[in-house]
């Protein structure tokens, strides 16, 4: 299958999900040893249909292989290419509290391809430390300059929902284009930068909907 | 607008992530004041559009007032009913490590109906503690005991993904029926358990795929 680079097409949000979804789906696939799945076989392990992976995939131009399936690791490849993570992205933490100790004692974000490559934080005596896991820690007056220096152009904040607003304002001051926010805090980012809030309720009442309506 | 409850119609996962996100914008428009809104306004508010908004609502009866639209706080009731958090849930921390103490930190869960109302962990010493903000503390070798005593349905796994599998399986032997899992392991559960896995490269996954093809 071929990926096309995506065009004028606007393609939903949840479609993008899906993507990470079936290439978290191609990877187990792969570590047992799968060379080639059916869309029916994706739809199983993902827990969709085959018309929406099809649906999902035609966004980006052609199809598996007629009569065949679809290699694995091709298809992963193509996923990966078509959600931008074929490339590592650099990212800056901005918080070295409980939330973004966590966030670096998983491996998770780097195994996907996001990179924290220096940690901002209030506190002068954690920044004193230097660095973390090998991870430079600067503090927050130093934002502007490591982060063009570095080239980062994703921001994670993970600090107390009192400060997210400004910080918010200093990662796009320094060139950040797109930013996770772990905080309550509503920011608003201008055009040209994109926000995505985690909110860890919505999981939590996607199950409550399933125990409530069972 | 009455909510029904969902009888035998299989409702996609999507529509109720975006009942929640939904709710949250009515919580806005509430703040701000306003009392009725369009299924315009909800859709500028939320980033999508009125017939998607209408589309989802069908799922569960009946529309707003016709000519008039929708009354702020009573939508915000259905749509709270019809997701099963007009109520409060008890739910159970397993893991008071980095994760679990940015989730005890942070008052956005009981906010929205999921109380932490134990903790687990396995280290002696935190255990000694006896509580945290006056959630008590147990080992998890009183995990059966607590869970049951407490009518606990909901556990949150916060521990290490190494032994993110023995805690789910102790979870729903206690008699868990919902598990929102943050470690990257892959866990199965039986049926009649409701498992959700949080996974943050998700979402820079999409910051990725929009700064990608910009």
């Amino acid at each position: 299958m071929v990926f096309k680079k995506v065009s004028r097409i606007k393609i939903p949000e949840a479609t993008i999900r899906r993507l990470s979804l079936y290439d978290r789906c191609l990877e187990e696939f792969n570590k047992g040893g799968k060379k080639i799945v059916s869309s029916s076989d994706i739809a199983r392990k993902c827990g969709t249909n085959p018309a929406q992976i099809r649906k999902d995939f035609a966004y980006f131009g052609e199809f598996g292989v007629r009569g065949v399936g679809y290699y694995v690791e091709n298809l992963q490849e193509d996923i990966k290419r078509a959600l931008g993570i074929n490339r590592s992205w650099n990212c800056a933490l901005v918080g070295a509290g409980n939330l973004g100790f966590a966030l670096l004692g998983t491996d998770s974000l780097a195994k996907r391809g996001f990179r924290i490559s220096a940690i901002f934080e209030r506190d002068p005596i954690l920044v004193e430390m230097g660095s973390f896991q090998d991870i430079p820690m600067f503090s927050m007056a130093d934002m502007h300059r490591v982060i063009s220096e570095f080239g980062i152009k994703i921001g994670i904040i993970a600090v107390n929902p009192e400060t997210a607003l400004k910080v918010s304002h200093d990662l796009i001051d320094a060139g950040v284009k797109g930013i996770l926010n772990f905080t309550p805090a509503t920011l608003k980012v201008p055009p040209g930068v994109i926000m995505r809030n985690v909110d860890f309720a919505i999981d939590l009442e996607g199950i409550a909907f399933q125990l409530h309506n069972e």
